[in-house]
Parts: C-alpha cells; sequence; structure tokens
C-alpha cells in the first residue's frame, strides 16, 4: 500500500482527525447548574461587563481559527472549502500536538476577499488568533493585512510567515557554518508568491542588503510587467542594480538560492554559476527545484528542501504552534517582524555550534523543545514591543 | 460559596470549558505524511471530485455550530457576542457529554440579519448542522428560515424547537394521565417570544385546535397592535374564537397553560379559573409564572417547570443531543415537524405508563437512554420524509 492509499484509508477510519472534549464532567444536575445554567450566568456577566475576561474564563485564551478559503491548497490549486478540509483538519491537529493550542478549521464558503474580511471578523469572538491558510496571492496581503487592522488579535499567515521565518533561521545556521555575512551576501530567490514574496521581506528585515527576486519569466525588475501591486512593492526593495534576464543570469555570482517554485528549474550548470560555499533552499513539493545530491555534486555546500527524507527540511511545523502559543500566552494583539526575528533565532539557536554541519542547519520537526523555545521567544518581543494588550 | 460563586470559581479553573483533541497520533515523520502532507492530498481529491465525501473523511460528520449573536442569552439580554460564549461553550460541552456530537461555539459579532446569514452560510463547510442559540425575535425567526433554505445542511434554533419538543413530550404524557384530548383541550400559552412560538406552532402541528396566545398585555388578536410579523402570521391559527382580554380572562375554563414568560404572573386565582386536571407548565427561569406547590394548592394537577429541584422539569438537554445525533447519523438535510414530533413522542416514551404519574411525565435530563432513543426517532422520520440527503 502506498502512502497516499494508506492516507487515504486512514482518513475514512479517523471520519475527521479532530474533535472536541468537554473539559468539565457534566454527571450530575449540580455539575450541569455549575457548568450551565443557571451559573454559567456569572462568567457570561464578568465578560459583560470587562471584556477582557473572555481571556479568562473562555477558550478565547488558548484557540485559533485556522482559516481557508481554499483557494490554494497544498498542490492541488483552488479546490475550494469543502476540499480543503482535510488540511485544514490536519492543521488544527499539528496545532493541539505540537504545541497545546486548541484550533478549529473554518473553510469560507467564497473567495471574495471583502466577504473572507467580514467573515472573519464577525466569528473572531470566539478565538485568540487566526492562523490564515492556502489563500491565493496576492487575496492573502490584503485579507492578512486588513484583518490585522480590523481585529485585536494576531492574524498570521502561515504560508508566508511559517515559511519565511524557518527559512531564515536555515540561513542564519548557514551563514554561521559559511562565515558569509547578510550584509554581503547576494541572495537569489525564485517564485513571487505569496512565501516567496514573505521570505524576501523577512531577509530584508533581518538585514540582507542585495536580494533578487525572479519568476517564471525572469528577474523581476521595475520594468516587469504584469505584477500584481505585493510583487510590484518588492521592486522598490529588491534588485536595486536594475538587473534583467533569466533565472540562470541571476545566480551567477550568488551566494544563497531560494526557491518556492517548480520542480527541477535548477541545472547543476546554474549552481557551478555560483559563489563557492553556496546555500540552496530547494523547497517545490514533492519534487525540489534541483535535488540535493545533484546541486550538492555542482558544487552547493548546503542544501535545504521541503522534504523529510532529506537533511534539512524546511517544515513549518517548527514554527507556527510555538509562535501563536507564545502569542496567546503574551496575549499578543499582532505578531510583529521583530517577533518573527526572534522565533526565526530561536530555531536556529536549536542547533548548537557543535553539531551544527551541512546536513544539520535546522531542528528537527519532533524535538520537543522546540514549542517552547520559539513561544518563548515570541512572548519575551511582546513585552520588548509593546503590543501586549494586558 | 453559593452555586454562582462556585461557577465563576470553576469557569476560571478551566479556563474554556471546551477543547480540540486529535484522533490521530502525530509522533513520527511517517504519521505526519499520513495526517499531513503529502498524504492528506488524497481526502482532499476525492472530496474535490465528490462533495458527499466530505461526509466521509472530515469532521462535517458530526460537528455542529453553536452559533449565536448574544442578542438574547439566558435571562441576561442583549450581552453580545464575546460576553456569550460561556453559555455557547456550555451548549458545545452538553451536546458532546450528551450525545457525542462535536459542537463549537460561533459567537457572532454581528446582530445584522443579512451578515449573520451570510457568515453561517460561508462557514458551514466544515460543519454537519447548525445550532442557533440565544437569538432575539423576530429576527431568529427569519434567520431560520432563510439558513435552511440556503444551505443542506440542517439548521435549528434550539430556544424554539427544543423547548417545543420537551413541552410537547411533558404535554403527551400529561394527556394520558388526564385522559384529555388534544382535539377538545383548551390551551393557553404566554409569552409571545421565539419559545412561545415555536411551542404553539408543534402544538396545533400535533392537533391541537384551541390554543391562545397571550402576551404581557394580553390576549392576541389579529386587531392586536404591535404585532411582528410572526406573531402576526399566528393570529391566522391561534385565538380561533377572537377572545380579547387579559391572561386572566384567557385562563377560565382552560385545560392547559404553558408559560414562558415572567415569575409570579399566574395567580392562584387563575388557576381556579381553570377546568379541572389542570397541566401547568410555569418555565420562567429561575422563577417560574406560579410556584409548584402553589398551582397544586390552587388545583393544578400537573405543574412542570424549568427547574431541576423541582418535579417534570422542561430541559432542553433531552432534545437536542438526539436531535443532531440523528440529523447527523441519517445525514438529513433539514429536520422536518414530522422529526420533532417523532422526537417528542419518543421522549413521552421513555416514561412506561407504570410509572407515569402528576410528578414523573418527563424522562430525567441524565437518563442515558434518551439520546439515542432520540436520534432513532429522528433517523427513522428522515427516511420517511425523503429528506435524507445520501
Amino acid at each position: 500500500m502506498t502512502i497516499n492509499e494508506k492516507a487515504l484509508e486512514l482518513h475514512k477510519e479517523w471520519a475527521g482527525k479532530l474533535s472536541t472534549a468537554s473539559k468539565c464532567e457534566i454527571k450530575s444536575r449540580e455539575q450541569l447548574a455549575l457548568a450551565y445554567t443557571p451559573g454559567v450566568s456569572e462568567p457570561c456577566k464578568e465578560i459583560n461587563k470587562n471584556p477582557e475576561d473572555a481571556y479568562k474564563y473562555t477558550i478565547k485564551s488558548n484557540t485559533v481559527a485556522v482559516v481557508s478559503d481554499g483557494s490554494a491548497v497544498l498542490g492541488l490549486g483552488n479546490i475550494g472549502a469543502l476540499a480543503a478540509m482535510p488540511v485544514m483538519e490536519g492543521k488544527a491537529v499539528l496545532f493541539k500536538e505540537f504545541s497545546g493550542v486548541n484550533a478549529f478549521p473554518i473553510c469560507l464558503d467564497t473567495q471574495d476577499t471583502e466577504e473572507i474580511i467580514k467573515t472573519v471578523v464577525n466569528i473572531a469572538p470566539a478565538f485568540g488568533g487566526i492562523n490564515l491558510e492556502d489563500i491565493s496571492a496576492p487575496r492573502c496581503f490584503e485579507i492578512e493585512t486588513r484583518l490585522n487592522e480590523l481585529l485585536d488579535i494576531p492574524v498570521f499567515h502561515d504560508d508566508q510567515h511559517g515559511t519565511a521565518i524557518v527559512v531564515l533561521a536555515g540561513i542564519i545556521n548557514g551563514l554561521k557554518i559559511t562565515g558569509k555575512s547578510k550584509e554581503t551576501c547576494k541572495v537569489v530567490l525564485n517564485g513571487a508568491g505569496s512565501a516567496g514574496i514573505a521570505i524576501t521581506k523577512l531577509l530584508l528585515t533581518y538585514g540582507f542588503k542585495n536580494v533578487t527576486m525572479c519568476d517564471r519569466f525572469g528577474i523581476i525588475n521595475k520594468d516587469y510587467e504584469g505584477l500584481n501591486w505585493m510583487q510590484q512593492s518588492m521592486t522598490e526593495v529588491t534588485n536595486l542594480e536594475g538587473k534583467t534576464g533569466t533565472l540562470a543570469d541571476a545566480l551567477v555570482g550568488a551566494d544563497i538560492f531560494v526557491g518556492v517554485s517548480a520542480p527541477g528549474i535548477v541545472s547543476p550548470e546554474m549552481v557551478k554559476s555560483m559563489n563557492s560555499d553556496s546555500i540552496i533552499f530547494a523547497m517545490a513539493n514533492p519534487v525540489p527545484e534541483i535535488m540535493p545530491d545533484v546541486a550538492r555534486a555542482a558544487g552547493a555546500r548546503i542544501v535545504g528542501t521541503g522534504r523529510s527524507d532529506f537533511p534539512n527540511q524546511v517544515n513549518n511545523v517548527v514554527a507556527f504552534p510555538g509562535i501563536f502559543k507564545g502569542a496567546l500566552e503574551g496575549r499578543a494583539s499582532i505578531i510583529t517582524e521583530k517577533m518573527k526575528l526572534a522565533a526565526a533565532n530561536a530555531i536556529a539557536g536549536l542547533v548548537p555550534d557543535d553539531e551544527l554541519n551541512d546536513e544539520n542547519i535546522l531542528p528537527e520537526a519532533f524535538d520537543p523543545r522546540v514549542s517552547d523555545v520559539v513561544s518563548r521567544a515570541v512572548m519575551d518581543n511582546i513585552e520588548a514591543d509593546g503590543t501586549n494588550r494586558k
């Protein structure tokens, strides 16, 4: 039985990967009177007097909505809300298993930006955070930005920032190994969707100076036609030299390649044209932009992929559970760039210097320390940023 | 410590009465690959091909949304979505504890009818049913009706129908004890809100011919001013004699009184003016329209209240968990009048004839048979009605 066949069998057996559970026993009239009427009136009245008490008496303190409109699901594309359910349930399960945070799938039967925003605002009272998932670009940028403005709970598009944080963590350790510096490194990123843009932004925030974005037609610059508004805004801060040409042109003399694009689009020749000690994140799934052994044979020093069967897996599961755990425990109203950088540094820091090597730049997904370390890093920066709402 | 003080303490300790739980273990890369990427793609693709497969592979098969806008919460009134959370969490807990159905609170930060409808439609994919709760009349009528038209999953306003079903169950047994017949009984109902109207409708559907509704200003008739559209429509089917006057006038010669109104508004004299073997449901909470001992002393034969510390408690918990369980298991697209009558008969039937007496007309809330018996009754009538979507 293949893994896909087994997965389908198991999904049928589970008939839903998530369930709800009661934290209070209700086996007697007295228990019923305490958890429900008439006793339940008391916390209602307290929250009515002071809305912040919702964090004291309800699931808001530890519950996240996993929100998707099913418009960009894994490699499956726009399959809609209902067909996206297994992914969103899976994400909710990962929240619980990796950080103890309750999460519930909210799959939206609309792909209209305004309706999505309105709907999420309307259902926000039950939740302490909103994890956006698998929403296509460029709508995802507007939805996230607007929701963060409208809501006093953090809204975080994991496809963007989760990926960006883990890639940055890997790059931080890659720099340590190669002795290169962020100020002088030449970075080329291929794939100008939600993840590509978020990675680029976070690398710039971290301090990289020279980042060039490409898409399937080549190097993105100010004269490039057909860019969406977010890609257009990226031309102000990337490719400052105004280069033109193909991905191959961009890679000549580059130090770091980050691919969130398509299988096999990087050739050994392109890797050979890069600087020595090059770092490659080839994250197309399931087939990377270049296979790790091929990249290494062509001279790449460090290669990461999205796959668990190769070294240096970029897996969001080391980021989002801890990030929301920290945001909820610290009651952040927003997840700032500073918190993202702190999370990346914390993830990188989980690989001690004496264990750091070309094939070990990121902690393992099941490393039990990860979510606590990441949540602590997030919480510390809530305080520093004054974004704590308590 | 009073029950209210204890309830507040416990709510603080629980910090949310609900949690989510994973049905699949994720402790290894293989388990991760089966429950999440890449394996999760398989059920997604199946649902994309055939939307009904969502019932096979996701929580939709066994999960209900508990939806409220917080506009009419218990005796607290319009306290809004956030302050309503403890009640909706409690309701979700009752679903789980009494019938094994997963339920999740959706508290809506809007009280606009159109926005509520739109929001619930948008979030429907994850759910197999919608339980509306504590939404004020007459908006609740339109919201429920429109949602049932728009969605292919059942939408059920428990404050209306749950209460109506349990009251009818009690009345069915009350008729058995008193030997009265539904065709000739004179019924007076006080309180023309959502519960009062739903009870009246269900009694008429069951076969009562003579029902008079009152509100705080007296008997409702066609000339009564200030009625909302739903109350207006009730004047076509109630008070066919066109009576006018006060509640006291209405009760003269009545056989059954149903109160969903205000504390103490029924006097012993009013009870004395009723027919012999009168049946009284005084469900104002926490203080009934008339106290049971006072009503009995004035001649009432059977008295039910909403309280667990008196005999004959009308408690929705004997209805809604089983109703949704049956609707989900039978995959009903709507909960019909026929299913409601079947549920009421099933609840009434749980008190065997030899145990039936003036102080025992309804099964106990914790009777472990209730939800199975009710869900079976609902399922049987899904098939009969052709409302089964499978």
